[in-house]
């Protein structure tokens, strides 16, 4: 493994869609979602041990999660875990963490990956990780994973790409938000078109470079404290500084304005797991579709649900179709599952109601 | 209040087809199964209060459940609780509750009933109690409460009586077993058909004399105790001799038999609860037909549905019609109203699959 590649992992999320299993105080990257045994932080953080080493990694959260963090993942020290005073999108927490890696190390190149995402096939994720890292080592630019995009899904942003590559690495033409269905549809069909997984790779050079060109009020709130980054000074710097950078995504400040960003079209089962669909239709199922995350169950000419209870409970379910059923301590949600996107519209009434002791 | 008054409340069953909120540990007779703030049996005692004092009140129940009563009705001692060794089915429970009355008191005049029905008019169930005392206490017969039968049920046994009446009590002609629909229909429009609420007033000699009749078996296998009926040596007695008398109800041990038995057609909103549909039938409702025992909830296209979860969870629930939800610590139900006679299949299949743990 060569010694200047690091991993960051972004892990600051609130997963509002996976509610009621992800709470404000415990997100989706704590949960284990996938019913393994282990968080998908966890996963994340397994799955990136064959880029570099425990020591290389460096964890960006929210300081609310801190504790968290260092429980899932006790390789890690303290001192890895970036943590943010405010929540201002993914632009200062690629900054900060370029600023960081860049006083470790002058030549650091590294991946910036969300930390809930599932993905099937890591051999082939290593592999595209790896030559990307080496891509960006060795010239001055930024790189994305593009996922074969399978269906015209309306959820994610595209990376439209030029076809011309080199070993399978093509410049990128132009990032699009996420399209409405017949726009959507045109980019599968073209194919060229890519989804937007969020995991870039660069070197701290080359992004704060870029940072610095595209987004110059992020760049320089950090900058002032260049001196501190990696020193016991660097808390109350960060403090006092980081909520002062502009409320902005990497995507947006630099991705879509960059002109050295790079795609490599990559094809490893990905999934984001944004709703309780998307971890339903990426899960194994039993015969009648239905996906049971619980141990304990007697479930009749029901199909199609995605259902979730704690480990020692008996679930009894008949005649029931398409339907999320969720049972956490507090909280039952039984909800049909084509109209998941509501559930982020009742934590609203249910805040109205009841307060945030559910959320 | 006539001091020769006693009441015995039979609160011996195990209510299997209220899982899974009603457990072999804990039936259903002391749920709070209304959401009241009160168990069924609590409430079965509040309600006999207003026809003898505590101190008259006998309860009999399997020896299991002794610590339950007790905490349930703190106003009871210890003697006033009757012990099944043995689930012998009504007869032998009524035989014992007279011997031990007679031994208290030779003119022990008595109402023996279950602790597991709803009665919403009391005034009136008091009013036709005492009327029954009063009859029973002065003739030398039997008297059972009659139900108005309001529509063709098949899960109950009828009473035919004589059209014939003094006083609004009419001698019975026919005990009849849970009939077909057809026969149902018949016995509801004839207006000569009565439901059988298994609430019976009688004195403890009456009884017995009519036991020692129709029933020998249990009459002299429980006589041969008469000398130690309210002395420390019932105990012993009960324990060795009560296993030994057959397993047979009251209804047809007796009441089907004797030729001296009344009834006195009654109206006061009564209900066996039998099931989870016959409490849905009785509850107040929201406007959708819902009846949600619980204090946290949103729920939404939700209509004719009985929902049951611990007080402090929030239930969040779209798109569900005719379903009973329950939710207990260990156990989710969700499941049809229309096919809630399935269920005692189901925890049969759940003691073979996961053993009695969760009935």
């Amino acid at each position: 493994m060569n010694p200047n590649n690091y991993v960051a992992i972004m892990a600051g999320g609130v997963g509002s869609r996976f509610w009621p299993a992800s709470r404000t105080a415990k997100p989706k990257q704590f949960l284990d979602i996938l019913g393994v045994g282990k968080s998908l932080l966890r996963l994340t953080f397994e799955r990136f041990l064959a880029v570099c080493p425990p020591e290389n990694f460096l964890i960006v959260t929210n300081e609310m999660y801190k504790n968290l963090v260092l429980g899932h993942l006790p390789e890690l020290n303290e001192h890895q875990v970036l943590c943010e005073p405010s929540r201002n999108n993914t632009a200062p927490s690629v900054a900060y963490t370029a600023f960081r890696l860049q006083s470790i190390n002058p030549d650091a190149n590294f991946v910036i990956a969300p930390s809930d995402h599932i993905i099937l096939n890591e051999n082939e994720f290593v592999r595209i990780i790896n030559q990307a890292l080496d891509f960006t080592a060795s010239n001055d630019v930024l790189a994305t994973l593009g996922i074969h995009a399978t269906r015209p899904d309306t959820g994610y942003g595209y990376i439209n790409f030029h076809k011309e590559a080199k070993n399978g690495i093509h410049k990128v033409k132009k990032f699009t938000e996420k399209p409405d269905l017949e726009n959507a549809k045109k980019f599968v069909a073209s194919g060229e078109f890519l989804w937007n997984a969020g995991i870039f790779v660069w070197t701290a050079k080359a992004i704060l470079k870029s940072i610095e060109l595209n987004a110059p009020e992020v760049y320089h709130t950090l900058l002032a404290g260049k001196d501190v980054y990696n020193t016991e000074k660097e808390e109350a710097f960060i403090q006092e500084n980081y909520p002062k950078t502009p409320n902005i995504s990497i995507d947006y400040a630099v991705a879509e304005k960059a002109d050295n960003i790079y795609t490599i079209p990559s094809e490893f089962g990905w999934s984001d797991l944004g709703t309780w669909g998307s971890l339903h239709a990426e899960s194994s199922k039993d015969e009648a579709e239905n996906v049971v995350n619980g141990e304990k169950f007697i479930i009749q000419n029901t199909s199609n649900c995605l259902i979730r209870v704690p480990k020692e409970k008996l679930v009894v379910i008949k005649d029931l179709e398409d339907y999320i059923v969720i049972d956490e301590e507090d909280v039952l949600l039984i909800f049909p599952k084509s109209k998941e996107q509501e559930i982020k519209k009742i934590t609203q009434e249910i805040e109205k109601k009841f307060g945030e002791v559910y959320l």
